[in-house]
Formats: C-alpha cells, sequence, structure tokens
C-alpha cells in the first residue's frame, strides 16, 4: 500500500458567521473572522490517494488525471470564490475548513474511485494559512 | 549601511473592480479577480529599513518595535478585512498590490523616520499569493 | 472526526549533555550538540486536536483560543530560554527533542481536554530544524 | 513511542517509460513524463524511525547517525544520477517514485534496525516536487 | 515605479560538460554535475517587470497575461525536458543557469515590452535548487 | 553582469547585552533577547557573488568551491556554537546580525576574490528566522 499525495490551492473569501446568532453573539465567538464584509485566504488543499502500485505503469493514480479532477470538480467551484455565497456545496453550512473539507471529501471519495480502480481516497488535508489546518479521513 | 527586514502577515478579502467601467468589461479585464462577492489572500509585507547599526545596541532598527509599529499602524487596519470596503486608506482607489503598496509607504515612511533615527525606510515587498509579488522602493 | 492542527514557534538555546558522564563521553556521543556554552534553534511546535465539528460554530476547536493556550502554558516558558536552565519542567531531564516533545503532551493534554468538549489532544510535532522533528501520540 | 524524522534531497533525473510499449503508448500514458531525453526533479526524503528514548541519550536515534546512513546506503546512489540507467536497485524497474520509495525501504529497513535497538523504520516520504509525493509505511 | 513579480515553475534534465574538453577534465571541473547520464532539478523562475501601475486597473503589467507569456515562450520549452538536448536556445551553449538565465533574458525581454507599454523587464530569477540561485538584470 | 547566490545554514546560541550597562537596562532595550541564559536560532546565510561567466565553464563561480569556502571559514566557527563566547571574530562585540553579518562580510570578501578572478562578493543576506534578517553590500 501506498499514499500517493497531490497538492492543489485556491483564493477565496469568507467569513466565520451564524444566522441564528446576533451580530454581538457573532462577533463575540468568531471575533475578527466574523467581519461583516468578509476576509480572505490562499488555501491548499493535499488530496491522498492509497492503492498499490500498477505493475504496467509504477503508478497507484497517474497524478496528472488526479490533479485534472481536483480542479474540475473542486478547484474551479471555489477558486476565486466567497465560500458563503458562491459555492453550491457550502450553501447554508458553517464556512470553516472542518466543513468544507468534510464536503470536499464527499465530491472526491466516488470520483476517486471512478479513475482509480486499485485505490481509494486516503485523507483530505486542507490549509487555511500555513499555521492553521485541517485534516480528514472520511470517517 | 545595512538592510534589515521584518515579515508580517494579514489575511483579507478584496477584488478587482473599475466602477467607472461596465460588469463585462470588469470581467473581461480581471477576470475571476473581479467575482462580484470577492475572494482573498494570505498576505505577506516585508519591511525593510536602512542604516547604520547603534553602537551601544547593534540595531539599526528595534526589530520589536518596528513590528509593534507596522502591526499598529497597517497590519489592524488590513487584517480579516475587506481591502475595497474597511480599509480608510483605500476607499476610492483600486484594490491592486501595486496601489496598496504605494498607500503602505505613505503611512510606514514617516513612522519609520520617528523611530529609527539613524535609518529610513528602503522598501516594501508585498506578497499576495507565494507566485504573485510587488515591490515598492518609495519613487 | 476531524484533526485540526495550529502551529506555533520559539526561539531557544540548549546542549546535549549527559550529567552522569565524562566530558569525553559526552562529545563522544553528543559532538557538536555537546558545546558547552550552547547553542539554538528556531523551534516549530505542532498541536493537533481531532474531534468532531460544532453544529453551532463548524468548530472542532476555537484557533484562536487554542493558540492562546499553547502560548501561555508552553510557549511563553520556552521562548527565548535555556531548555536546560531556565524551563521548569525540563529540569534535570535530557533537553533532547524527544523528552521535551513528551514533557509538552502532559501539559496540554489535560489544557486541551478542558477547552474542547468534543475534542481531545491527537499529536504534537516539534521541528527542530528543517530537517530534524520528532512526533508524539501520547502514548 | 516517539517518531523522529530526518529529511535529506537528492537531485536525480528519470523518465516513465515502460519497455513492453510502443513509443505511441508511453506518450499517451506517461505525456511529457516520458519525453525520450529524461527530464529530472529536487526529490526531498524524509525518513521516520520510530522507538522509546534511551535513558542515557535522550533519543529515539542518534539523527547525525542516520544521516550518515541514508546518505552512505541511498542518497550517495540517486544524488546526480539517472534514475533509469545509473542505479543499481532500480534497473528493470518504472521509476516512478512508487516504485523508487519500495526499494529504497528494502535498504534501508534492515539498516535502521541495525543501529537503533529500541527503534525501527516506520515510514519514508518521498518529495519529487512540492505538489507531488508518496509515503510508504513498508507493506 | 513599482517592481512586480511572477513565479513559475519547470523540471528539467541537463549536466554540465564542455565537448573540448576529456571526460578526465569534465569530471575534475564539474564532479558529479557532468555524471553521463545527466540529472535534473525542479526549477523556480521568477520574473520581475518594472513600471507605473495604469490608473483604470492599478496594474504595471497584467500577471495572468504575463504569467501566459512565460509559459508560452519559456516554460513549454524547457518543462520536462534535457536543457542540453531539447531546447533550441541552449544547443551548443553550456547548461549552466548562468548561460540559461541570460538566454531566457533575450527571448522575454521583447515580449515583455511588448505587452506592458508603461513597464520593462527588470529582473530574471533563477531557483536550480532552494540553495543554489542566479539573478541577471540584462546586462 | 550575474549574481549567483548560495544558501548555507548554522544553529548558534546568542543574547543580546551590552556590558557597558545595568542588568536593568539590558532587560528594558533587549527583553527576553537579553535572557541571561542565552537563546538560539537557526540561521540561514545568502551569500552573493556578482560577475560575468567564464566561457568555458559557464560558471562566474562554481558554487560547490563557494559553499566549500563558506563552511571552512565561517559556517565551521558559527555552527553549535555561542556568538558571544565562542567566536574568535565576535568577541567583544554585540552578538546582532547587523554586526555578524558585517564581520562575516571581512572574512568573505577577500577569499571569494581569490577564488572568483572574475567576480566578487556582492552581498551577504542573513537570515535569524524567517521573519526577520538582514542584508549587506560592504558598505
Amino acid at each position: 500500500m501506498i499514499y500517493v499525495s497531490r497538492k492543489e490551492h485556491f483564493n477565496a473569501a469568507h467569513k466565520l458567521y451564524n444566522p441564528n446568532w446576533t451580530e454581538e453573539k457573532n462577533a463575540e465567538v468568531f471575533g475578527p473572522c466574523a467581519n461583516a464584509n468578509w476576509h480572505g485566504h490562499n488555501f491548499e488543499l493535499i488530496t491522498t490517494v492509497k492503492g498499490t502500485p500498477d505493475p504496467e505503469t509504477g503508478f497507484v493514480v497517474d497524478l496528472k488525471q488526479l490533479s485534472n479532477l481536483i480542479r474540475d470538480k473542486v478547484i474551479d467551484k471555489l477558486d476565486h470564490k466567497n465560500l458563503n455565497m458562491d459555492v453550491d456545496f457550502m450553501l447554508g453550512k458553517m464556512a470553516s475548513c472542518e466543513i468544507l473539507v468534510m464536503e470536499i471529501w464527499k465530491i472526491l471519495q466516488p470520483e476517486v474511485a471512478r479513475i482509480t480502480p486499485n485505490g481509494q481516497l486516503h485523507s483530505l488535508k486542507l490549509y487555511e494559512t500555513p499555521r492553521n489546518f485541517v485534516e480528514y479521513f472520511g470517517e
């Protein structure tokens, strides 16, 4: 079993805001992250696929194909977008990294299975900044 | 003459948008950077001061004092903010890195002169992403 | 289950030195790391908390609160200090990264449990240099 | 149990090419990676050893000794070399990162066991670029 | 005057080899860099354009347009190639970073002038590794 | 004229302390950097040599030879040392980066001239942390 990873990036705006709370409670809980007019980040997304190498290619997964898949299904929906307003799969959800990474998993898990017969999605790691990041293994 | 630098960061939202243009022209010229609902970045700002070291301290400038100055005068106004809407010194201006770095210079140049009798502001380098950045020397 | 991480840094001096050994044996085993007058590093500490996101905040843990906790309980005791001489929880212990990361665990484990009712400390990763680092999972 | 890691680098040329296939099929499957005249990378190899710290040294493994071992047994055979042509343990194998990391494991696993009586090789992580990398745990 | 930079990368093979010398002299002068079967690197190229921002866009140069230009005219000729054998503008020249960066300048200087009426190419910085790099200002 | 750079690193302890001042004044001016028992850093030193490439080698300077020179003359005296106590050329001087980089210049300038007949030392850049650094051009 080998774990193969590809890092992609996207630049997006968001805010942390619970619509069921008052402005005061949002400001108190989320601090500057609740700024009404948004803020943003250069996000980095590391997708890890595990499996056994195909003897004819030496590949668990073709990284060019994996990169194209991630860009088509995920990055194009997030890059230069507002995570709270512009992204169909995030509408009505908290725009935290924890929630975002779980939603990206739902999209990528079946797509990775489709292109890698001898592999599967293992983990997603999402950097909001070089100092703040989350990782998800699908359960 | 020694050049002393301090790197600080801030996370902000912005868009590139010329209000004198139609939506179509903005989209054509700025592409996804004109996204109506904003996008954002982890910015890094490198401030470089030049001067001769004080013989008693070995310092051109006290980097702790310089860091506090940059945070008080610049970072606190930009971090977790919208560059087009929330920043007094950017109102009515294009929110490009080129314009932003020139406006930061106007703020920091006299402040650096005030705290470093044997030095002066030499340059400002502003990273929008690790691959896109600008530098300004004050003229 | 989501794994949420925060990176903090500190700058410290230390040496590797076993007081039960002769100078010669210390020099032989630890080489330049046993230099009598110390050397030092820019350390980076990555704290990872695992748990389920709170539905109201989207957070496993408030990273601002986690950052403040790590700074108060750990970084303030290590930054700009001598790991062999100035740090109460390292006195009488070998100042290796392995021992240091286990001692930091003892401090942070109950504190993380206290601030994250739906999470727990998962791992600590400590970089001594970008090329040398250790990781600990609590057992 | 502590996990201790050392990062080493090497610069090498390679191509992805299956000699049982036509030129056309190699070009179709491997794209520019099949370029007849080779291409190359700055590789980074992270070796992780797990074990319990020796009470006399505070070490799971002496990182200087581990670094020397990795250089002698692996890096010297790969650095400034052609992975397809110059490396004895890669001859006749696909020069993918997946295959390379498994071959490096076979070399390092017994050597690490020899120098670390209270530890063992845990994982190898191999970066081909900062965006493409693989990890292997020995099975 | 603002200095605007864009970083692009390419992966290539090369060797340092003077065809007027014996094998022995090549090995003596260039060491492992003369390895007959090549080695390679992940190169990073930073292109810096200087000029005054256009008042309507806030841009010295459209970085998307600059990126496309660099990729079309330079990166596509270098990426996944052999610098000694596959690159028309390097044939018959030493494949050192010094020579490569001067040849890239000849290509990009007129192209940058064409797309940036209020700017010009200022410098090219070429990283062969994170520890070895060259810079050229056109003269 | 091409500018060729080599980055080397060293790990050292130091403190900022003026022996002509009281403890109180040292603490007031230098803050935690005056900690009596030292602190330390992973320093990075970038040496830049400028010159014209030799037509037979394509080199301004042989980077292997330059690296060996920097290690022999500078790094070996600084690595795993105390900058205030162990380094002959820093005795009696303030152990600030500004002073250190000027002293390194005095050592390297004639040595670089000796090994590069068609080049000269252009600048030294010294990183104390990734956020604090100085640069010196020899005057």
